[in-house]
């Protein structure tokens, strides 16, 4: 069995022995830049861990999975150019330290890189593994859809929030761990309930990540606080707040959405003070830990030894704070 | 055999029911759009022509020729952007009719709804032909990227220029071309054949492709023309300028090429002027020509009965407007 640390170390090494078939050195600085600077490696590490809860031999898993992560990060290139964010775990966004069309195409590029890990693993469980992460990557792009859809939409409900973070960002999640558990040999049953495992673990941690955004630390988190409210990001936070705010709190709730070029800090500190008034960190707290919970009752029904799944469980509670 | 009207209702059906396994509406629209405003479909033909070449039976090929389209058309709606072009094919560009975060989301789910056409084909040559495919896929990116490169440099010399438009334009073309022939039951050798006439074809293709943004009729061609001019791209027209011309004409040329922001219409119009002194539209006919006269004799030497060519032959002719 390997331990996160040494997943993460297999994978970093993995993502800067990546090789780039292409004779444009600018296209690829971006490309090294944006997986050099961070990142908990999340979807990869966690693809290995289910397929280590199957099989002791890992290597046929390396590939995919840093092709999870060169995926997922083509995401993050191409979102922060469209939500305009200048910092991205601390460090200029790539369409801030270049410009937007260096974004655009070394985030192209990038498509293309992952799909070259995908193609170079072995071909016996290559095609399957290659569907399951390809239709996650049309969901994460529905998803991104929806959020922008969302941002100009007058209201947003619960659901309709619930499954646009669904697509956005638990899908890789529960993709990663379903191909990692495929490559390691196991069958469908075991491979639906890692996904799932995933796919819940995925909602919850977005949720937090939602509330990072307005409780959390600029130095832990990497982000300016508060840019999805300047962005009248619709989300779980606002979405509930919508939802319960009655009266004059709705009034200036809406009052607060409907400008647009004021200014921003101003804005921020409103809008955190109507949802100190409604309870909406606990409420969004409560959300993401009956979540957490589904998730780890799903990891438990996974019919492996339970010594081996001690380390997925780690990362989850990690995920989310949580000490178990 | 079928022939090339025949084969473009193939592709356009194709294209026209593609599953778009996504709820968000709106991410499809543009998609739906850049594949509704005409295009001749030259890709996927060729690479349906080239199947068709080996086999009587070319359905095992539809799918990843439409991928062949759709992947196109991705680079189309992304390059556009980066170009600033308003116009495409007489239509709006996506970005224009959109919006830049619309173009950028919806040219991303076409590179994995390309992926989906690849997906969808056969097992048997599935990843021989979609390892052709994303190699092409990432020297097209290292195209462009070379293409903005090259408008920044003060100097591009002939074979940068060359190897340039073989990555962006010529490549794609050819792994099309391989891959109908593969998938047709073509050997190694014809594939390779085919490969090296859809680049040498493609090269001509690009070089007129240039000189049509100079000499062209914008109801014809679909684009303002001397937008190359004014965007400062290094054509083949402008790097051959560059390399003869020599005292007044070239500090003429250098002047035109600083002004940035002058008057567009102007600068195309002095820009010309100075082509047609320097006879740049005689010898670039000319090197668009050797390609073409390579292409023609690499055709022959596939070894297939001659009428079994003669659409290849047909389209290859029409696509530089030489009757044969």
């Amino acid at each position: 069995m390997y331990n996160h640390s040494e997943l993460k170390e297999i994978i970093d090494k993995a993502l800067l022995n990546l090789s780039y078939n292409t004779e444009a050195v600018k296209l690829i600085e971006p490309v090294k830049y944006i997986l050099s600077i961070g990142g908990k490696r999340l979807r990869p590490v966690m693809a290995l861990m289910a397929c280590n809860l199957f099989s002791d031999k890992i290597d046929n898993a390396v590939l995919p999975a840093a092709g999870l992560e060169v995926f997922h990060n083509f995401t993050l290139v191409h979102d922060d150019i469209m939500d305009q964010a200048p910092v991205r775990r601390n460090f200029p966004t790539v369409h801030n330290k270049w410009d937007l069309n260096q974004a655009i195409l070394s985030g192209d590029v990038m498509a293309f890189l992952a799909n070259e890990c995908f193609l170079q693993t072995p071909a016996n469980y290559l095609l399957r593994v290659f569907r399951i992460f390809n239709k996650a990557a049309i969901e994460v792009c529905t998803g991104q859809q929806l959020d922008m859809d969302y941002e100009k939409a007058a209201i947003v409900s619960h659901d309709e929030y619930l499954r646009m973070i669904e697509l956005k960002t638990a899908v890789l999640i529960a993709a990663s761990l379903k191909t990692g558990a495929l490559i390691g040999g196991s069958d469908d049953g075991n491979a639906d309930l890692l996904y799932e495992f995933g796919r819940n673990l995925g909602l919850a941690f977005q949720i937090q990540d939602d509330m990072l955004d307005i409780w959390g630390n600029t130095k832990v988190f990497g982000k300016a606080p508060g840019g999805d409210i300047v962005a009248n990001k619709k989300t779980f936070p606002m979405v509930k707040a919508m939802e319960i705010a009655s009266g004059s709190q709705l009034k200036q709730l809406q009052e607060q959405l409907s400008l647009r070029d004021n200014d921003p800090e101003e804005k921020v500190k409103r809008i955190i003070s109507l949802y100190n008034q409604l309870n909406i960190r606990e409420i969004t707290e409560k959300l993401a830990n009956e979540y957490i919970d589904r998730a780890f009752s799903l990891l438990e029904k996974v019919s492996v030894e339970y010594k081996r799944k001690k380390e997925l469980e780690n990362i989850a509670s990690s995920l989310i704070g949580r000490d178990r």
